[in-house]
């Protein structure tokens, strides 16, 4: 017998592996950080003996959902400013951000949204927030797995640091977190609206030292691209290629308002979009246009947004809305069909972020970041097919258990590397102080 | 002291009254089937003494949900047939139908639907579906709120009726459910395109005789308003109006492909419109004008459908598409605000469906049908807006207990009045034969 760590035995194993396997009745060897093998139950307990063992039955095993793009501290400003004109939403999430986000409640934000993404089935997610290393602390303390890095604009932003001052904190950063397993570095520039062309010279430099993955806002407003049109005579999309900034682990969020050329560009630099519908309907910013990438063959992703617009880290409600929010326009219920829509947030978010070797399906050598979903419920039943369980019922609470590099951090729903309840007194005191 | 029968005590009340007011600690006193007092905790406890208290301290309480369009005994065909085009879809569900949707079953699907909606926080549905005197029973024995009725169609359908037998069995329901209190009896024509005239003139009768809320699908597709327009040179709703049909306490379900002279009918009318976003857009069917239907003052209430097209019977989801879907195309992240929007579900809700005296809001002489909603949860915090909050973060698994008519049915999430486990068997094994 060989020696493992953990053993998930007797679940509904959904691998997302190339070919999207399914087991009925399966199990998952986990040893270390990594998985050592998925198979068939019996198969698993004639080779594998573990010191823990959790019992699946009645569960689905998938890999955890990868949240391609978020602020996560604005969890402190959820339903702050909501259902307002764009000037009236920016002004008072803005003063907030200037008069309260530093970096102590910036890792309480995190917390606050880790515990949010955990019991929810997230096991990594793609930040972009000021003082990134209070994040990226939060999340290494909790075992959660995150992609963040400096931002970069051209104004003093919420933490007070000129433009001039950004390589440096960068590099700092980029240094730190180079070989830490959980947190996985990337360059942030805003967007090409508030990043001029010096600094875009920067950050592309970093990139091509550092060779790490390039996460920005692009084409989110139609005020955005109008705005970058006027400036460079080129659409956001346009100017990030001419910058050399398109590669394969470039990653753009939005893409609501992208023109045919943009499209080809991306698919020709193998540069992925990150659909987040939740927000960018609630701002009313239009959606993504997912049949034409799609048809281009650009990777598109998902993503909640900070829940400044986005209210909730739910992903399963932006796996719905990507599932069936373009069907209409074309006239085709058949389009984005759910194991599509799961891949959007498991084996295709891992690849375009430049971790498909590690992450996004459930296959020996990747890291064990995996999820459990309780099946037995009324709107679980019964089960025809399990990716449209998945995309069109299950649910935020149905995750009863949660695995992240191989760690326990949920068991039958009771959190195990953060103090909730503390951390919720804490966001609540914090929330008081903003409403002032 | 003045006795009654149950008090919630110490909760946010959220009343959905005309003032909508909110009472940040506060009291509900419960007698019979209906609410006795609402207000201030102290105020209350210095009135009314209970045999039964509940504590609802850090648990908003409010008006359960009102789920205006669905067919519920199709859980037992949940993710049966997902993403197929419309012709693949109707064959396997209607096969099935044909097959197996005998009294029993449509009782076995109705109960698995009622212990989902009763945990989701859904206290009354509009359902329409074959054989409603077994939907009727499984509500009336689970102490579910319900309004249904005779369906009318053409064909002989999965309940093996032929047309010039509909008015006896009609008659038969009616008469029978006319002084239940949690039956509510409507008429149910399938819709225009399936019902021809000679059968809308019986069902007009009917209406006059029994004075009874009508409900039909109207301007689901494209095909549909077609078909009418092609068979009788006008659209399904100005057919409905031809017919008397469109009273104060007419629904008509989807109601996506109106013209603008349908709107005008409505808002003359006083007949409403039940959004169905999730199941329209599954099915490429496009979405009701919210727009237009509110400028023009007609009623928009919400539905799930069955779970054949919207696969649950999740209220809240229904609630965030019906905010956020009709933003973009008017670049306006003001419409549908939040309470509007708990308004669909609730107070407006109740009001198109003739119930407004009795239900929708929290206020003295109205039905005790309500809802606690537990806020310590990390996706509930902070709480800034309490309407933002219901719209845009709570879900259906922050419903921790429900009251219908006076009397409990969930404690602590405990179902009261179901055997659930014995229900998700049973639907287990009936799912098994479906597959075949």
């Amino acid at each position: 017998m060989q020696k493992v760590d953990t053993l998930i035995e007797n679940g509904l194993i959904v691998t997302l592996d190339g070919t999207a396997r399914v087991l009925p009745e399966g199990s998952v060897a986990i040893h270390g950080s990594t998985i050592t093998a998925v198979g068939p139950k019996e198969e698993i307990a004639a080779v594998y003996s573990a010191e823990t063992t959790v019992n699946a039955e009645n569960h689905l095993v998938m890999p955890g959902l990868i949240n391609a793009h978020t602020h996560l501290s604005m969890t402190l400003l959820r339903g702050l400013a909501d259902d307002l004109v764009l000037e009236a939403f920016l002004e008072r999430v803005w003063e907030a951000e200037e008069k309260f986000m530093n970096p102590p409640t910036i890792r309480l934000g995190a917390e606050l949204a880790i515990c949010e993404m955990i019991r929810g089935g997230t096991t990594f997610a793609q930040d972009m927030y000021w003082f990134p290393e209070a994040t990226a602390e939060a999340a290494r303390s909790a075992g959660f797995r995150l992609m963040n890095g400096p931002i970069f604009v051209d104004f003093e932003g919420a933490d007070h640091t000129p433009a001039d001052q950004r390589e440096g904190k960068a590099r700092t950063f980029l240094d730190k977190y180079a070989d830490e397993e959980l947190i996985h570095p990337c360059l942030m520039p805003h967007g090409t609206y508030t990043v001029s062309p010096p600094l875009l010279e920067i950050i592309k430099t970093l990139m091509d030292e550092y060779l790490v993955p390039l996460h920005t806002h692009a084409s989110e407003t139609a005020f955005e691209v109008a705005t970058v049109q006027e400036r460079y005579n080129e659409t956001p999309v346009s100017q990030l290629d001419r910058f050399g900034m398109l590669q394969p682990t470039t990653t753009l969020a939005h893409g609501v308002h992208l023109a045919p050329e943009d499209i080809r560009l991306l698919a020709e630099r193998g540069s992925a979009v990150v659909h987040c519908p939740v927000s960018n309907l609630k701002t009313a910013a239009g959606f993504a246009p997912l049949p034409a990438l799609k048809e281009a063959g650009v990777p598109v992703l998902l993503g909640t947004d900070g829940t400044s617009s986005s209210n909730d880290l739910d992903m399963w409600k932006v796996l719905r809305f990507a599932a069936i929010l373009a069907r209409s326009e074309l006239g085709d219920p058949t389009f984005n069909p759910a194991l599509d829509v799961v891949r959007m947030a498991t084996s295709d978010a891992a690849r375009a972020m430049g971790l498909g070797e590690k992450l996004g399906s459930l296959e020996p050598g990747k890291y064990a970041d995996l999820i459990m979903i309780e099946l037995n419920k009324p709107h679980l039943t019964p089960l025809f097919d399990v990716y449209s369980q998945l995309v069109y019922a299950v649910g935020r609470e149905d995750v009863s258990d949660v695995f992240i590099h191989g760690k326990a951090v949920m068991r039958d729903r009771r959190l195990l590397t953060l103090d909730e309840n503390w951390i919720m007194y804490q966001a609540r005191l914090k929330a008081e102080e903003i409403a002032g």
